[in-house]
C-alpha cells in the first residue's frame, strides 16, 4: 500500500504519546522455556485493547469540518470502545451501531466512554448497514475497524515501542482478525529492521487471512466460530491483505482449547487478563506453532475485554485441557460403602475431590446401579491416568 | 525499632535492583472517581507477590556459613514462593514446611521455584513447630515472614519506587497481615517525606493489627476467617507492631464482599489479577473508608496468587454484590406456558437469562407446584428491583 509511510507511524506515535498508556513489556519464564519470551501487555491499554491507538489517531487527523459532524462506527467490541474514547477525548461526538443482542456489559462500557449507542435489530451485518445509512444521511465520518491507512498507522506505533524497549528482538507474534494490527506492526518493524520476523496468528475457527494468503487472493468465509470473538472476521481488508502478504513471514492458527490454555497461563503465571483474541499469539508460542527456539520473541497480548462469566468458563476449560481438573464417571452398584471405597483410592493417589454427584435415573445404568460423577483437582494428564488405573484395579468400572 | 535505618532500605534496593521486576504504577480512572488513584501492581512481581523482596534481601545478607546450611520457612503461600525463589537465585538450599492439606497448586509452585517441600500432618501451627524443630536440628536459618528487620527493609523498597515514580503522592494505602510490608513502606515514606499519609487495611475477619493498635498492645485473635488468606494473621509481630504504631496514620478494615468487589474491579477495569489480600487497599479506596477525596493516592496491590477456581467463585460473588447477577426463585403452579410467561417479562425489562432450573421435590412447594430458579445478568440493584416488581405485577410469586 503506497498510502502509508514511516512518517505516518512516527506522526501517530507523537499524537498518541500524550494520551495513551505506554504498556509494559513483561518477560516470561514459562510460556515457552526454549525461547526468550516477552509479552507486550496491550490489554492494559486504556479501553482494554490496542484498538484505541488506531481509532484515536484516525479521529485526530480529521478536518475541522469532519470533526464537527462527528464519527460513526459499527462494533460490539474493542473498536467501539476505542472510537468512543478517542472521539470523546478529541471533543467530538461519536455514534456506535451495535446489534441489539450485544452483551449488556459491552453496551454499558461503550456508553461509559461517551458514545451514543444505536441498538439495531438483527446481527452484525444489519448494524453495519445501519451505520452506513446513518453516515450517508448525516455526514458522519465512518471509522473502519482495520482497513484504513490512519487506523493502521496508529496500530503500528506498537512496533516502535517494542523496538525501543527490546532492541535485540528476533521475532514478533501478532494476532490477526481483519489485519489492521498485523499490517501496522509488521510495516513498522520490517521497514526499520528487515531482519525481524513477524508472524501472524488466527483462530482455527476463523482463518480468513490465513486462507486468503494461501490462495493468493481475498477469501470470504461463510461462517466463523471461535472464543476469540475479537478476531472472528470473515474477510480481510483490501489494504490489510496486501500489507500482510508483503510483510508477514508466516500465519498459523490455534484452536479454542489452545487459546483457553493460553488465557489460563497468562492469568496464573502473569496475573493479567487476556481475551481470546488477545491470547492467540501466546498460544502459538506455548504450543510450538512457530520456529522460535532460542529466539528473543515478543507475543502481542492485544486485548483483555473478556466477559467475566466467559472467563469463568475459560478457566474451567483451561484447567481441563492441562489435566488439572477431571470428572470421572463410575458405574456403581448402589449399596453402602461404594462412595467411601472410591474416595479412599482417590485420596491415596493424591487427587483432591471437588464435587460428587449420583445419577440414579439413567437409561444406560442397571436398575440397581447408579452413575457416580466425581470431579477432581489433579496434577496433570498422567496423574489422571494413574487414578483411572487405581480405580480399575480395585474393580470399579470407570466409564469415561 | 532501632534496628532499621534508611541505609538498610537503600541497601536492599541496590541488592534487589538486578533481580526484581520494577512493577508498574497504573493510573485508575474509576476505582474512586473523587481521588487521583494509582495502583502499584506488585502482583506482577516475580513469584506473584511483594514477599520476594523481603525474602530475597534477608537471604542475601546471610553469612557464608549460614548460606551453606540453607534456609527454612513455614508458609502455604506467597512467603514460601518468595523464600524458594530467593534461595535458589542466591544459589542456596531452601526447605519449606507446609501443612499437608495445602492446595496442590501452591505445593507445586513452591517446588517449581526450587525449594524442597516438607508436608507436615495437621494445620499451619504444626508446620511451624516442625520448621523450628528442623532449624534446631540441622542449623537452617529460619526466615520469618514479617517480623525481621531485613525482611522489613526489603518490603520497604516499594516505598522508594513509589516516591521515584510519583513524587507528588499524598497518601499510600497498604494491606496489613503480620505488618512487615506496612512497616517497611511506612518507615521509608515517613522518614523521607513525613507529610505523606500511610494507611493500613485489614480484613474485618482478621483485624489483629487494628485491634492491637486500638488496645495499645499486641492482641492475639483466637480465630480468623477471610477470603484474604494472605493476611489472615492472628497476631502482629513485636517489631511490626511497634513500627505500625509509630508510622501508620490509620488502620481500617474491609469485608469479604468488599474485597470480592475490588478483585472484580481490578479484573474488569485493569485486566490484572489480585488475590484477596492484594485487593484490600483497593477495596478501602473504592468503598470510601479513608479520607482520600481530591488526593493523589497509591493503593498497593500486594499479590496475585489466587487459586483460579477461587477466582471463579469471587467473580460470581462480586457480580452479585454489584447487582449484575441475580437468581430469582419463583413459586410456580406446574402447567404449560408458565416459563414462557416469566421469560417474556424478563426479556421486556432487559434482563439476560443465564440459566433456568425447575425443582419439583421441595417440601416448601405445593404438590402441583414447582420452584423455578432463574439466573439473570442484570445492570445493577435497581434493575433487579424493576424485574422483581414486573414479575409480581403479573401475578408471579417471587419467593426471594
Amino acid at each position: 500500500m503506497d498510502k502509508l509511510g514511516l512518517n505516518d507511524i512516527y506522526n501517530a506515535a507523537e499524537v498518541l504519546s500524550d494520551v495513551l498508556r505506554k504498556t509494559p513489556l513483561i518477560w516470561s519464564r514459562r510460556i515457552n522455556p526454549e525461547a526468550n519470551v516477552y509479552l507486550k501487555a496491550e490489554n492494559m491499554q486504556y479501553t482494554g485493547s490496542f484498538k484505541l491507538r488506531g481509532a484515536y489517531y484516525k479521529i485526530s487527523q480529521l478536518s475541522d469540518a469532519e470533526k464537527a459532524r462527528g464519527v460513526i462506527a459499527c462494533s460490539a467490541g474493542n473498536h467501539a470502545q476505542g472510537v468512543a474514547y478517542g472521539a470523546t477525548h478529541n471533543g467530538i461526538k461519536s455514534l456506535i451501531c451495535l446489534p441489539a443482542g450485544a452483551p449488556i456489559s459491552k453496551v454499558e462500557a461503550t456508553k461509559g466512554y461517551g458514545a451514543e449507542v444505536c441498538l439495531v435489530p438483527g446481527v452484525y451485518d444489519d448494524a453495519y448497514q445501519k451505520a452506513l445509512q446513518l453516515r450517508d444521511e448525516y455526514g458522519y465520518t465512518f471509522v473502519h475497524p482495520f482497513d484504513d491507512p490512519n487506523v493502521i498507522a496508529g496500530q503500528g506505533t506498537i512496533g516502535l515501542e517494542i523496538l525501543a524497549d527490546l532492541p535485540d528482538v528476533d521475532a514478533v507474534i501478532v494476532p490477526i482478525g481483519g489485519g489492521g494490527l498485523a499490517s501496522g506492526v509488521a510495516f513498522a518493524l520490517k521497514t526499520l529492521r528487515p531482519g525481524i520476523k513477524v508472524y501472524g496468528v488466527q483462530s482455527s475457527g476463523a482463518p480468513s487471512m490465513a486462507t486468503s494468503l494461501q490462495e493468493g487472493k481475498i477469501q470470504h468465509l461463510s461462517a466463523v466460530s471461535t472464543i476469540a470473538d475479537g478476531i472472528a472476521v470473515k474477510e480481510p481488508g483490501i489494504n490489510t491483505f496486501e500489507m500482510c502478504n508483503k510483510y508477514i513471514d508466516e500465519v498459523v492458527t490455534v484452536s479454542d482449547d489452545e487459546i483457553a490454555a493460553a488465557i489460563l497461563a497468562l492469568l496464573e503465571q502473569h496475573k493479567i487478563v487476556a481475551e481470546g483474541a488477545g491470547a492467540v499469539a501466546v498460544a502459538a508460542a506455548m504450543f510450538n506453532k512457530l520456529p522460535i527456539k532460542n529466539k528473543t520473541v515478543v507475543c502481542l497480548v492485544s486485548g483483555g475485554n473478556i466477559d467475566v462469566t466467559t472467563l469463568s468458563r475459560v478457566i474451567t476449560r483451561g484447567l481441563s485441557k492441562s489435566g488439572r481438573n477431571y470428572t470421572f464417571k463410575i458405574d456403581l452398584y448402589d449399596k453402602p460403602g461404594q462412595l467411601s471405597g472410591v474416595c479412599n483410592i482417590i485420596a491415596d493417589l493424591g487427587g483432591n475431590i471437588l464435587s460428587v454427584s449420583h445419577e440414579r435415573i439413567n437409561a444406560s445404568a442397571e436398575i440397581n446401579g447408579c452413575i457416580l460423577r466425581i470431579e477432581l483437582e489433579t496434577l496433570n494428564h498422567s496423574h489422571i491416568e494413574t487414578i483411572r488405573a487405581g480405580l480399575a484395579n480395585a474393580g470399579y468400572s470407570v466409564i469415561n
